[in-house]
């Protein structure tokens, strides 16, 4: 599509007028000092130190463009580092994205794309502070989160101790359920087939959990039993998960019915609803919007109901 | 090439190995507070603000395999992240790093590259301090490179102001001329050819010129015009480059004149230096390393000699 046509092309907008669009849509909160335009951004980190976390999504690989739109790509883009952020117990404040499409696609994706990242980053505080645009055969993106730990220290993996309790917050399984229903081309769970589209971290409960106490924390993108077997081997411990504790509602059971797989399989494996999974010591209430399910024990790896779970652990890249 | 051959691949290694391979290549600076392998980095930032800046790089449209080793590649794709952290002035504290490539890549091209990564860091100061690691069809990274002001105000593009001189801190054109050499297939300028696969930045010459009084500075990235020209647009000035002082030497000459160019053409146009050019206050003297090229004028835009610049002004992608 040519200069001059209804909808533009990147080629159409150029580089320097694309960048222009992008940023424009971008909020500037306080705590973006320097924003788009310079050799680099500048933000705020009074707390004298700054948590980062980078993330590549490729499409065809982390996303599909007749499975999701432009803005749900921004959002579970920026979900999923946003996410990180807060698994440390952080508040999210500066997104910074690579973005590369091919010259023919429409203008309107990329910038439906700064839209959902935009919107994500207004839920969890931040803002999108800086980036960068080239060309390329298929859509990638390269994304940078940073956050503010407000003085307290980082939640690592390694802190867990026999006797803690493992919290949940965020559901787990839907990502996948909705997945598994888009490669089966099934309708009808529009809201777990939102689930994988725009997955919505909560945020808050990251810096909630890490006032609280927390020894140990993630978000669980690899999939909750992997992503707690990461936990267990940093911390030492072994981390027994109680399913019945596992919230598993009627949406994902007739899903789950109506593609005959369990629907346990999907809450203890599947990955990128980016729910945070912490522990606790046993004497701190669980903060509001936080399940307890499971226990921190003295051995290693991961169990549910005392057995070790199950069927694949999880995702690994090039497998 | 399957498990137990002489080369593994990316495959062969997994994901988890591979980091752990990727990882230990990475020296760990007194900035990294918690280095690669939880949720997110977390990187020391004592002034109370940080400088971010990211870049995709991808193979066959930044670099090409049979033109760049992974070390070559490691080094220019620290490089032109660490010269923008420069280029506002800061001293460049961590790298990070996504890097996605087909199952069937060769292993040690990866760490190869880890160690291109680590040596350009170690030139600046700076350490890798966190990434990812996807599949993708062909070779792409996103790098992020973040940096510390140490209580100075950030070096803006905006800030010249007419009568300030316009110093140059490393060469112009050579990574276009090396570039020229490698598309025309010309062997005998391996020093040229260096220089495009991996550019050297003055790192340190950032915060020097800053601390000096720098009204304004960026790094060649596009072509010494054109990055002028985002100076003087920013800044509301004119800048004026003297050709002559312009530093094109024999090797320079050479070169062009096997290829039947012009050598100041590189030197203006030319991007991927990445050397810093700064405007000073007139009674500041040039730090040691920096050569006064210009000067800065009421008016707009770049003139060369007086004269608008010939030619392509840089780089624009999606042309």
């Amino acid at each position: 599509m040519g200069p001059g046509a209804v909808s533009p092309t990147l080629r159409d907008l150029g580089e320097f007028e694309l960048i222009r669009q992008l940023t424009a849509r971008f909020a500037r909160t306080s705590d973006v000092l320097v924003g788009p335009g310079d050799d680099a951004a500048v933000l705020a980190a009074a707390d004298g130190r700054v948590v980062v976390t980078t993330d590549l999504l490729l499409q065809g690989r982390h996303f599909r463009l007749d499975w999701s739109s432009g803005t749900d790509v921004g959002h579970k883009a920026a979900a999923q580092n946003l996410a990180d952020v807060a698994a440390m117990g952080a508040r999210p404040t500066g997104l910074f994205v690579g973005f590369a499409g091919p010259g023919q696609l429409d203008a309107a994706w990329a910038l439906a794309l700064a839209d959902g990242l935009a919107a994500e980053c207004a839920r969890a505080g931040a803002s999108v502070a800086g980036g960068d645009v080239s060309s390329a055969d298929s859509i990638m993106l390269g994304v940078t989160a940073l956050g503010d730990l407000a003085g307290r220290p980082p939640v690592l993996r390694s802190g867990a101790r026999p006797g803690d309790v493992v919290v949940l917050a965020g559901p787990v399984g839907h990502a996948e359920a909705g997945l598994a229903l888009l490669t089966a081309g099934r309708d009808g769970w529009e809201d777990l087939v939102a689930a994988h589209r725009r997955p919505r971290p909560p945020y808050r409960l990251g810096p909630v959990l890490a006032a609280a106490g927390a020894t140990a924390m993630c978000d669980v993108s690899d999939g909750l039993a992997q992503d707690l077997g990461h936990i267990a081997a940093a911390s030492g411990v072994r981390v027994e998960i109680r399913s019945a504790a596992l919230e598993i509602g009627p949406r994902m059971r007739s899903a789950a019915a109506a593609l005959g797989v369990d629907p346990l399989g999907w809450a203890l494996a599947g990955g990128e609803d980016h729910s945070l999974v912490a522990c606790l010591p046993p004497t701190v209430p669980p903060p509001a919007g936080c399940v307890p399910i499971g226990t921190v024990l003295l051995g290693d790896g991961v169990t549910v109901d005392g057995q070790p779970p199950a069927g694949p652990g999880g995702w690994n890249h090039f497998d």
